[in-house]
């Protein structure tokens, strides 16, 4: 490892020109027009006041152009880590509180102290035990809550709760509280906020905008609708008529702050900020991996794990939440022509300028647009067609999904995706623990044995060959042993048992001390016991083994040479045809 | 399933006549024998009043003979579950205690309950998850902690704690307190016993008993220590000089009683109660597949949970604690000549006659004997011989085995049996998330392809073919996708990229989506990506999915369809020859 792939700003760094620069410059300033409103969307959504989600917009993104080997890549606040933050801090303190504040902090430093051991110890593999059914199940609970969660205040209720039950309930209680002004903004916002989505872009195409830039007018869509509702709450006097709105946002840049220690705090969080990080980490990664696809780039997962390690190492040193890369916001850094991450550090410029100067102008914002481009926002992460496609590809993988999903609504984010992760590992170790096999035959004319029952194949009476679809473990060593027992000693005309290892690709202690037992169990009974197919790794194994001395039979290359073999010193003739 | 599968007494009862009745008499005799200082023994190391190891012989084995499908097992009291029973009741209870005596009993209902709903919900699979390292590991560290904890017996001298670390301080700081005379006893009586045990059975055989006949004296030697050791009590009036004896055991056979509901404590035991229930189960199916094969009998794994689960509700309801098939008295029990699980019940009625008039006998045996035949017994528990194979075998089997016993030794049983199944649960899900692969070419005037690295095999420039060696599922997914980019795309010149299946025996939902991103990729490179020896059930699944529709290329039955129709359509004549 050099310094460099440490550092990948040493690399693009170097062949940064003016070109480059006016790009990413392009990039930046339609980024941070989308990350305003958002920045204050999700930190609502966290429950925290909005600078929180502003100064999680500048340094984190300065960190990430330092450390990411993605192009595109825009982090910043996103909806299901707000969502989680929400419901991590929610245990511990009262939304609102400094002491939730506080633990938001330090829900980012933990994550990015994790992700940071994570990456340079090159643990980036744990992500895989999230599969695609457990994440897309996830997203798709999610979003249903993130949206459930923000009609209250498009109602302009009080409303608390962190799943749909609670939530559910407690809107109904609160309908006769809503306040008709804000319900109004509230479902116009998010009326235009679809139109925009669904509209604008043939629109902006018809009158002759080219495409990106149509794509791009959609992705901002959003400012237009915040200055509309600014104005709107200010010549109609809305705020004198119970509408909620965002008030004084302190000015200036964000304190660099070292966030307090406190044992018992670290470790009461120490779960919740596991699954932040890795959720994280997940949606990152993946938002990256398709972008740099498109321009055929490559992305380093542990360096991806150390910048977002660094990303919410700084977010947690200046006052902000946990971050990650986004989706829709990479989208439209990428469509709009960002060529390096510097694009990010363009964008955390712009965002500090608006600390600086724009916060003023955002006070007379209603709450209930934000909540509008929140619910906007998450429709999109609801996926329907992927558990049609879950449930006609495989009934675990549809179980996994549908697990995740209700476990997700109904207990919480944690509960949802814990429970999808152990489901799917226990389904796949149960699978393994009684793996497929087949007799198989020799197909006629060639020197390739399949299962009898799919394929026209020769067997002899006196041999039987046995496939085991599966590597040899503790989880299924008995179950081989029983298999072997089943049909060897069926009949008492066979004289030979082969097993064939084409698809065992290890064997462990457990299945070793079966396959003696095996052994033993047929030289009581008069069979020989043969293997074939033993793939190299596993022959290895086996020689340290006292398996191969006390073998009855024989370790063939092949299963060809094992029937050519055995038939031959069997003076076999009698072979039988099957269908 | 028929009534008879649920009461094998149904099946064997047919042919009971008076010869099997006689022979299983004189097992019973003898297994009696040996059963009464053991089940006394047993009780002590549970902490427990010496009669409670007595009741745990009786109805227990009455409902093994009914239920159950070993011709030679013997239930009753082990040394492994009483340490674990003393463990799990002294976590909430102080020895001696009627709660602590309650709480025994409830662990036996509970361990019962579980057994009994995983043999009727056919769950026994779910001990195939202890592997054998794991298993071994924990009784040898379980053999060195009961050997410990008896020493205090042979000192005299009270000691506490569960664990290697608590015993030994406790047993060094205790030393000057030893009583003389109780130690002398127990040296002698351990010296004694592994005399029995080691040089009896020659000095038998030389002067004309039978081998059989050797063996079963060998196994009921503790029976002439024990009377031998009564004797020296009452002749020397030891008691007086501070050795602790057995004292009075209350006399008449056990009182059927229904265990009180405390839904709290019930909670508070149910993961000790499923620790004893699987870990009993391992033991006792495991002794009963090894007498069975002797004399080529079946068992049925299912079946033997209903008997166990059976035979602990029976002891719980009849005073008595967890109960399982024991190594040693099945053995004499199979060496003495039972024939059928009759010989269980007879022993019950021999059992119960010497707790009707027996007991007063026992008054003057010191506790320091009972302690000397626990130490002797659990020598055979410490297998050094498996350790060292796990270290030549594989350096995961040996992980496993050695953290199951440093925890069990420096933690407690419950803690190692946890961290060792959850070990080689982690070590088998990141080796499959790793999985082993190879490129591989066609072995010179054959139909196999190998190896590149193992075999002399002949490649073609413009074709790769990778064969992995693990079904793909969410976890090596991702690693599948960066295999294929690394070796796809490291030269200009290939033009097909074939993944040979032959080991994939199964690919989910996650592992669909990377091999059709792997599809697309190689497109945009253009490259054909095609598979070979797809496996039935595998291809089964795929024709469920999108990605035969999008491949760039074609699904081969075998290898070699596969390189014969690509080459003649590549019109492919520079290959390469590997050794």
């Amino acid at each position: 490892m050099t310094l460099a792939d440490y550092f990948p700003i040493l690399t693009w760094g170097r062949g940064y020109n003016s070109e480059t620069f006016i790009n990413d410059t392009i990039a930046a300033i339609i980024v941070t027009i989308m990350l305003i409103p958002q920045s204050l969307a999700y930190a609502l959504l966290a429950g925290l006041p909005p600078q929180v989600g502003l100064y999680a917009s500048i340094l984190p993104l300065i960190a990430y152009s330092i450390f990411g080997t993605s192009r595109a890549l825009a982090v910043g606040p996103v909806a299901i880590i707000s969502l989680m933050t929400a419901v991590a801090a929610g245990k511990l303190a009262v939304q609102g509180s400094a002491e939730y504040l506080a633990i938001a902090i330090i829900l980012a430093l933990i994550s990015g102290l994790m992700l940071l051991v994570m990456g340079l110890f090159k643990l980036g593999f744990i992500a895989n035990f999230l599969s695609h059914p457990v994440i897309s199940g996830f997203i798709t609970a999610s979003g249903i809550l993130i949206a459930v969660s923000q009609i209250k205040h498009i109602l302009g209720v009080t409303v608390s709760g962190h799943n749909l039950v609670d939530i559910g309930h407690a809107l109904i209680v609160n309908i006769p509280n809503t306040n008709i002004p804000t319900l109004m903004i509230g479902i116009m916002s998010i009326g235009f906020l679809f139109w925009i989505r669904r509209q604008l872009k043939p629109l902006l195409i018809k009158i002759g905008v080219s495409e990106r830039l149509a794509i791009i007018g959609t992705r901002t869509g959003p400012v237009i609708t915040v200055a509309a509702s600014i104005f709107a709450v200010l010549i109609f006097n809305l705020e004198g008529q119970g509408v909620k709105i965002v008030g004084n946002i302190p000015k200036g840049l964000p304190q660099i702050a070292v966030p307090g220690f406190d044992l018992a705090l670290w470790i009461s969080v120490i779960g919740s900020s596991l699954i932040i990080a890795i959720i994280g980490f997940v949606e990152s990664v993946s938002v990256a991996q398709t972008l740099a696809a498109k321009k055929r780039q490559h992305i380093k997962p542990n360096q991806e794990l150390i910048a977002l390690g660094a990303s919410n190492l700084a977010s947690a040193f200046s006052g902000g939440y946990s971050v990650t890369g986004g989706f829709a916001r990479s989208a439209v850094n990428f469509d709009a022509g960002a060529e390096t991450p510097a694009a990010g550090g363009l964008t955390a410029i712009g965002i500090a300028l608006a600390t600086l100067f724009l916060t003023p102008l955002l006070y007379a914002l209603p709450i209930a647009v934000l909540a509008a481009t929140i619910i906007v926002a998450v429709m999109s992460l609801i996926n329907i067609a992927d558990i049609k496609q879950a449930w006609r590809y495989s009934k675990s993988d549809f179980a996994a999904m549908i697990t995740t999903i209700i476990f997700t609504l109904s207990i919480g984010v944690e509960a949802g995706v814990m429970t999808g992760v152990i489901l799917s590992l226990a389904m796949f170790l149960y699978r393994s623990s009684k793996p497929h096999y087949a007799i198989v035959g020799q197909v006629r004319d060639t020197e390739h044995f399949r299962d009898i029952k799919r394929y026209d194949v020769i067997t002899s009476p006196r041999i039987i060959t046995l496939r085991i679809d599966e590597s040899l473990y503790f989880a299924n060593a008995r179950f081989l042993e029983n298999m072997i027992y089943e049909h060897a000693l069926k009949t008492k005309q066979i004289e030979h048992v082969i097993l064939m290892c084409s698809a065992v690709n290890d064997i462990d202690l457990s299945a070793v001390e079966s396959l003696e037992a095996i052994n033993e169990k047929l030289r009581t009974a008069n069979i020989s016991f043969h293997l074939s197919e033993v793939k190299g790794p596993v022959m290895d194994k086996l020689k340290k083994s006292h398996l191969l001395h006390k073998l009855t039979g024989k370790v063939f290359l092949s299963q060809h040479q094992a029937i050519d073999a055995l038939c031959i010193n069997a003076f076999d003739i009698d072979i039988e045809y099957h269908l």
